[in-house]
């Protein structure tokens, strides 16, 4: 059995893998990192391989924990990946973008595909039908949009993620609401669009925390794959352990 | 001669009008505001009213600085306007808001209008032909985009606006140009169409700081008018004067 262990910006998550299989998964705070592994790896005693992606910040004592008791893969640029990478600046290319490239190249080969990642950023990731990756895209996510408008105006109330019922906020809050989630929808709409124009044979996957939120409101047809990056990360995993 | 005093998130502006027409502007921080204040009432001796409009921290020692040698308005949701307000909370309807009001209903009477400001915040605020106001939406700027992937993520720098080369962006700063600029770009061109939709007799205008950047990269046409909010604000002014 696998585990994967992926740090974000905001949360930890563990999931473990037989073979192919996602068959358990669990999110929480970096500070609960111990206890959490600590009961895992009583539940899970089969696990015999782990995989470490990190974009936030994990403690080497950590990684030595999980060392301690399996085989680990530290995710970097520097592991054997099954796709050509075209990035200018591979060093600095997030670990995530690299699990969700790997998870589109093992589940749709030959395919031009756009990957788009609604978590802490909305991330777009390129590749080509040979299995070249040509890079993509940055911006802030849902709630990222919400925080900033709180933090750096002077008037601007923090407001829970909700479903605007009309792009005409008729209230400050609903103005929010509109601007957020409409706004960030017609981003999404409008660069798939932009692709379609480029890449007439497109396959668009959505994953992340916010994909279910968006996937229903958005005009393009896409693949919501909740799971998408973890499946990238097992792969990656079994790709570099043969 | 009127002074326009335009408090925003980050800057203050003055502005002078001879009637209707802007004949000086200036732009400063807000620690400055004593001695540019200073210097320009020398410059015009024959400023006679203002007005005041402040979405940021304007402290009651400025105004009373202005009130001293001028008849002034503070601008707030309980001054006249020339529009019916059909927002559910105009108390807390931003003044730059109401000012872009005023500025359509002025210069585009008897049209639909929806006016975008993208400045420190993208405003969305949409017209009636029959002069309803019925609010819009409010989303994070181009420069807030840049801040937020920086302040509130890990591992992302923080970049000068640029104008992306590609959508692709291959590298992690052509990535985060990519994200930021064509995806306030692709929400813009979305909300337009959304708004031709519903309204398909839809007159539009940009302004505020990056309306210059942006004009020419939107699908959709657009009046670019970098003035919108002062000629608001001077209208308001004469209006409430009468």
């Amino acid at each position: 059995m696998n585990l994967i262990v992926d740090v974000g910006n905001t949360y930890v998550k563990f999931a473990v893998f037989n073979k192919a299989d996602l068959i358990y998964k669990l999110s929480f705070k970096l500070n609960e990192f111990k206890i959490q592994y600590k009961t895992l790896k009583k539940s899970f005693p089969k696990l015999e391989k782990a995989i470490i992606s990190s974009v936030g910040h994990l403690s080497d004592e950590h990684v030595e924990l999980i060392k301690n008791d399996l085989i680990v893969i530290e995710l970097s640029s520097n592991v054997n990946f099954p796709f050509k990478n075209d990035y200018q600046t591979p060093k600095t290319l997030g670990v995530d973008r690299i699990a969700l490239v790997c998870a589109s190249v093992n589940q749709f080969p030959n395919n031009n595909v756009l990957i788009i990642d609604a978590g802490t950023c909305i991330t777009y990731d390129f590749v080509t039908h040979e299995n070249h990756y040509l890079g993509g895209a940055i911006s802030p996510g849902i709630r990222l949009r919400y925080i900033t408008l709180n933090n750096l105006t002077a008037n601007l109330p923090l407001l829970e993620t909700k479903q605007p019922n009309n792009i005409v906020g008729d209230s400050t809050e609903a103005s929010i609401h509109s601007g957020v989630v409409y706004g960030a929808i017609k981003e999404i709409d409008g660069v798939i669009d932009q692709y379609r124009e480029d890449y007439s044979d497109l396959t668009v996957i959505l994953t992340g925390g916010d994909s279910n939120f968006l996937s229903n409101q958005l005009k393009n047809t896409i693949f919501a794959k909740s799971n998408f990056l973890l499946d990238g990360l097992n792969f990656i995993l079994e790709y570099n352990s043969k």
